[in-house]
């Protein structure tokens, strides 16, 4: 190659050293978005009257090309993927043309447009991603409204509620990382380009226009902060990562829920492993995986912000390598939430098995104490109490033991005719006299998680259709000059 | 003490095992949310006819007299604060009465309401300190805005900016900030209150009634998520981290500008400290240790998330010691903030020796290279190549090393008088010249800022009085009662 | 307070300022170790003849008083501990003898110094915690040698083995991690006594001297390396750390077991909770906060690289915020281990539901296809093909099962009588018949185990032995001159 | 393929699971680990009558030819790396043959096994990377011995030292890294291999034997931690971690060193870049991604111990996404540490701007204070009062300057001639007088340097040995049987 950024200024590297600073492992994923920033850069150089219309013609006619050809296509041994192209340009329709796609631009303002490009891609997947375990979550839940199973804390058997309940608590969680997605997605979706080295340049170009081109919602307005500031990568991965919490806390549900001890799940066959040499085994592999991708994602996030902390401004050679955590983070938690929509989605759950666990541990411990409470009026302090003994002597009390323990704490005799006693003590009326806001027993909660999903698939759907209609307007705009 | 947890369950522990589970430590934090909560739930329900106004009013004066009291006069020797309040309210009024503050709510949902409210206020707090430290930099900005200084990247000297523009950049970093610590605020101010355990209650209680009394926008919508997720908590930590990297930046700066070698700015005394041994030195301590506290903010966001990975639902004991994290970061992070706020408002800006950065080291390359192209016509690339054969013989080249090296790489004379040729060497008029929006010659920047800066502080009042409704209306629900 | 530092060169600072500056908060932990630095460091000025006896002999003296009025008698309003223990003793003595403490020496090295002391202590303080887990694993493991329970692969019951076994597993871990703990403690204590601001003195000091009075090994032997490091901080919290991942996957395995659902062992009272409203409830709450406090260790060694990474020589103000991270780290795994020990100690093993843990679940299928090829001669992965088979069509084989799928396979009949089949499918003699070095059935485990706690044991107490001589060699050097 | 493990017991999987659950990107690690644990484990079982002669033969043949087509000619299909080695043999010699390699071993084992071989191999490549930057360093120091420069702290100019000193502080710090990894390198170096599953193995193998013909000073002591426990990836990334902080911190020098303000140094141009727009920079890049690098590898540890943290025994899935991890943490930190090398070898160190640093900034201070304290018998804290009120009023003090500021503090005049007095301010004498051990006037610290640096050169030397007799065994080994 020729280098058109080190002749007439610096001496050759070795290939070690230039294997260290390349970048071209991780550009490919910034590839395209370099070829539309270039297009609407020139299309705007052009309606500016910088460069000709015949220049921006050549060039724009040039970057087709590159494209067609693909990031395979390139010479590896430039720097990066943005001189790489350019240098094809410039060897396509010659220095005195191609030599004028950088003008009024840096690289530094590039890239990180086209790393704002990328990452907006990946945001956008990413609540896609989600709505389809929320939708699986929900779907399945509606299903499994019914299943009686012992909630857990401290992994202890604690409350009767039911398998529907406890995937629509995954959905609510959920629907928070979705939000934090877009949140995420309005401070990425701004353009640096135009920002150049830090100081803008005496060129009178258009930031206003090449953002509409590109599809961003308006430039950043201070542009040494355009091209130092990754806060919108720290801010991206770091929702990936609370998102991923999420997900390695329902493989944790989900792997524990599949052991022989808990049977409550079955894993479909094509989301299970085996052993090497435990033919007997059926393993919950891709749960495992997903949680173990959590830890990716949360790596990632530590070297950005390492990366990132104490940097002077504005731009540092070191940023370059903080571009490749963020897509070793959405490609982590991305796949994972793709791969547990299909666990959920396929998922057997055991109605019997679930069911087995309420039938002992004292589940309806605390429901007990309640009804103590309302039926005959003393404290709840004191209630718990009478339970608590209750407790101590039997993981499955009769009501005789109830009323035992009760004169034992109290001293009086228990006024509560059996059946209560009785009903209070039985998971399904439990559960169903549960009923307040969000609670197991709360009829609306399905309706209410299917509104929540709507209005979000909405959100989406509206990022996605400004997107595709600033492409049109970009691709008119080129056709305007062709 | 008494035992109420325990007593009638478990034998006792021993002091170390106490002191291991405790969380008095850093319960002191959400002392006063505590009594707000019990004043809301026991409120509520009177008001639902669960309890009755004389116990409700006898609880709501116990409450008073435990808040009087303080944290200290807590007995510290409970697991944590909240068995500590009942059991001096109980200790008030008798078991009979104060033994009915717990009914229909869980120490799991009680915690994770209180958490929420003392987490509001320090989201709150440090827009305000965000908002305070921008201030500052907006009004050093306006009073620099015309001091040339070399704008750096790889800490080389690259093109010409001002000071002003500069302390911009962060006031545009900081912006978002901003934005992410409000997003949190909206997940953070949801409700749990109610979800009891995590399976909710058959008591008919009321919980839009005590969100709305606690100032908070709505319940959360699923009991199990509203004890068991932390994400708020990541959420909110991450903000703070991102913030504390932008910080950090600055300290950077203000570090590097403050040394011998940039002399740029002078802290003042207030912000600097000397040598134990070394009396000649004024070292940026503040700087420094602010941007040692961003790595402190760091920890606290990998321990949340490393505590809340893989744990499966409900509540687990681990969440307890995620809780002091959040805590660290804001003390940390807010602090930092702050005390910068100071160190800027205070700050010495020396226009000399910051013009000195932009008269060599050639800073002014590239706008020689964009004047080189417009005036002449040849493109960017070449003109790249003409101004880095100057650079490679001189950093402070005269119009005639300009001439000799163009005739060099292009063949041709240059076509450009010498009054162009220096102005476009003279970094005040390279700056002047470099008006492309958000660049530093753009003269709306400072007027943007500043209706920014005002928009947030709207956003921020508008929350704070929300609270101050919310707290009017406990108060007249309590009154009521009393 | 007379600032000794700012006096003549500085103006004043504020209250906010201040206590941003401070760190006496963490100093409380060095307080010790400064007077014993001041002593070493005085003993040697008066030995090399840089300080009088007289002058020595008195500040030792003020020394004395100050260490009996202890850290809290101390003026806080100082920035850290050093300064104000000088100033006590210039306040006891006067400046023109008290002001000699600080000869040859600067904050700097003292600070260093200390930090390596107190470390020195947690570490040393750690491998004895350390070994009380291990002798606590290895205690129980004796008991339980012959406790039958399935081992878990998957979370899926996979082969047979011993509780016993288990449980040494933990132990052969904490070996490596007491040795990184000794590894550690020896780039720990080195001394950097002298090393003064980085650059050494003038002084014709002896570093060697107040090394050997302080009980390090040796001097660091680069005066700025020596004060500048703090890559021996980063060691110590990872190997912290390292041993607290050890104690997490401990924790999870005792969760895991105390649930209903496995029911293989019951924590004793001292070591449980109970629910605010669950009172059915036994909780693991130690094991759950030990695992947490794992993710706060992770805090501390993220926050300490973080701070690190990326500063300039030689000493920055940053440092200072490290140091509070290390004790946070060794509080936390050191309480945890001490605290697991006695949840082993005490722990209630069921022989009963271990034993039901290898009863189904086919977990002999190994064991099985191993049989089946030692006794036909066939391939292991025709076996493994074999038995897969039959796990496919139940989890508890019969020998009829077998011989049916053996033949359906391999189209042979299986050559092996009944006795050897089912002794095959027997938990026992399966985990007897493993007795390859290592596994379950290798008689030499456990006294393999104490072994090596015997010499780790040795290995501490030597180190202790070291100290209480250096102390004895201090006490001397101090009562020669006194 | 057929899949070998599944068949006969679960259904299929879709592609999309199957690319979540590969590991092949990264096996191509430990493929040529994987065939050498094949060879060893085979020719054992031979040794022990486990499998014939004439099989181990056949096997030894296949995977001759598996190593010989190279990784890129297995079926990618496979889950990972490990079946598709087996299936290649059994392809080759049949199912009846080939199927005996996985006899009486697991993926288990057999992958922990692979893991410590190919960290082995980063290990040694990372002490030898260690070792040249150290080489680079002294050999530079040697002949910058006496090149004068000023110290810094705080970035402040503070004391005068010299630039062979500085670059010795780094390979001092280096040094302690290089005993890091070595320490870590001798836990990594045992044999899980016959562990199995985690319950060892029926057959009588000989785990001694296989742990001497790969290498392995000895076989892990319980098969279940075998394994289980990564506990040796953690304290290897930590250990790299550590170095690349050392790295990081000698690269922010080099940055600021070579900024135009230093001065310093100026990068050979084969270790600088230039910019895309601003032709006259040249960039401190190679420096700047190495500083970069540092926070890639603090990821890599975060996601370890996120990955670790709560883990139950034994084997879980979530390890295999650990694994990448480790190479990535030893890729970014060797590269980092083999480009120093070549920056610090060919670096162009300025004596004259070097020495400019100390000629103002008043860093003869200290210096000068210790002089009062010499020769006229006043308190060091009285002289620092003294020279700190000389630094109020100018920061190049003449003689006469300080005479008349100790009259003014101390009310006498001060007794010191003009020579002795302007000595202690001139940088080349306080250089020289500061001699104490390991202070930039120790004579003997090159020598020092240089042993060290051949003591670990002899130590890395021998492990190296070890290995290459190992190596011969188990060639000799597979000889006697072929």
């Amino acid at each position: 190659m020729t280098d058109i950024l080190r002749r007439g200024r610096l001496g050759a590297t070795d290939d070690e050293v230039d294997g260290f600073l390349s970048s071209f492992g991780s550009d490919r994923r910034i590839f395209g978005a370099d070829i539309d920033v270039g297009r609407a850069h020139v299309v705007t150089l052009a309606e500016c009257g910088i460069v000709s219309e015949d220049d921006a013609r050549a060039i724009l006619g040039a970057l087709d090309e590159v494209e067609e050809g693909g990031f395979d296509a390139l010479d590896g041994t430039h720097e990066d993927v943005h001189p790489a192209i350019e240098a094809e340009v410039v060897e396509r329709v010659g220095e005195d043309t191609g030599g004028r796609l950088h003008t009024a631009r840096s690289r530094n303002d590039e890239v990180a447009t086209c790393i704002r490009i990328a990452l907006r891609d990946e945001l956008l997947g990413g609540m896609r991603d989600v709505l389809a375990l929320r939708s699986a979550l929900v779907d399945r839940a509606e299903e499994t409204d019914d299943y009686l199973v012992s909630g857990y804390t401290h992994l202890q058997r604690a409350q009767p509620t039911t398998i529907g309940h406890h995937l629509l608590s995954y959905d609510a969680a959920l629907e928070r990382d979705f939000g934090r997605l877009a949140d995420a997605y309005g401070r990425v979706n701004e353009s640096p380009l135009g920002s150049a080295a830090f100081a803008g340049t005496s060129f009178g170009i258009d930031r206003e226009r090449t953002a509409e081109l590109l599809g961003f919602d308006r430039p950043t307005r201070n542009s040494m902060d355009g091209v130092a500031s990754r806060g919108f990568a720290v801010e991206s991965v770091s929702s990936a990562l609370n998102a991923s919490v999420t997900l390695s806390r329902l493989c944790e549900d989900l792997v524990l829920w599949s052991s022989h001890e808990f049977g409550i799940v079955e894993f479909d066959d094509a989301y299970a492993s085996t052993s090497s040499i435990m033919p007997q085994k059926k393993n919950p592999d891709t749960a495992e995986l997903a949680r173990g991708k959590t830890a990716t994602v949360h790596g990632a996030l530590t070297a950005t912000v390492t990366n990132l902390k104490g940097l002077p401004s504005a731009y540092n050679r070191d940023l370059q390598e903080a571009t490749g955590r963020i897509w070793e983070a959405f490609d982590a938690a991305r796949s994972s939430c793709r791969v547990l929509a299909g666990v959920i989605d396929t998922a057997g759950f055991d109605r019997g098995s679930a069911r087995a666990t309420v039938e002992d541990g004292f589940v309806g411990a605390t429901e007990l104490a309640d009804a103590l409470v309302r039926e005959t009026g003393i404290a709840f302090r004191t209630a718990h109490h009478v339970v608590a003994s209750v407790a101590e002597q039997t993981d499955k009390p009769t009501a005789d033991d109830v009323r035992d323990v009760f004169r034992e704490v109290t001293g009086d005799a228990l006024e509560l005719d059996d059946e209560r006693l009785e009903n209070a003590l039985e998971p399904r009326g439990c559960v169903e006299s549960h009923d307040s806001y969000g609670a197991p027993g709360d009829e609306g909660l399905l309706d209410e998680a299917r509104d929540a999903l709507e209005a979000d698939m909405d959100t989406l759907n509206s990022l996605e259709e400004d997107l595709e209609l600033s492409e049109e307007m970009l691709n008119e705009a080129v056709e305007e000059i062709r």
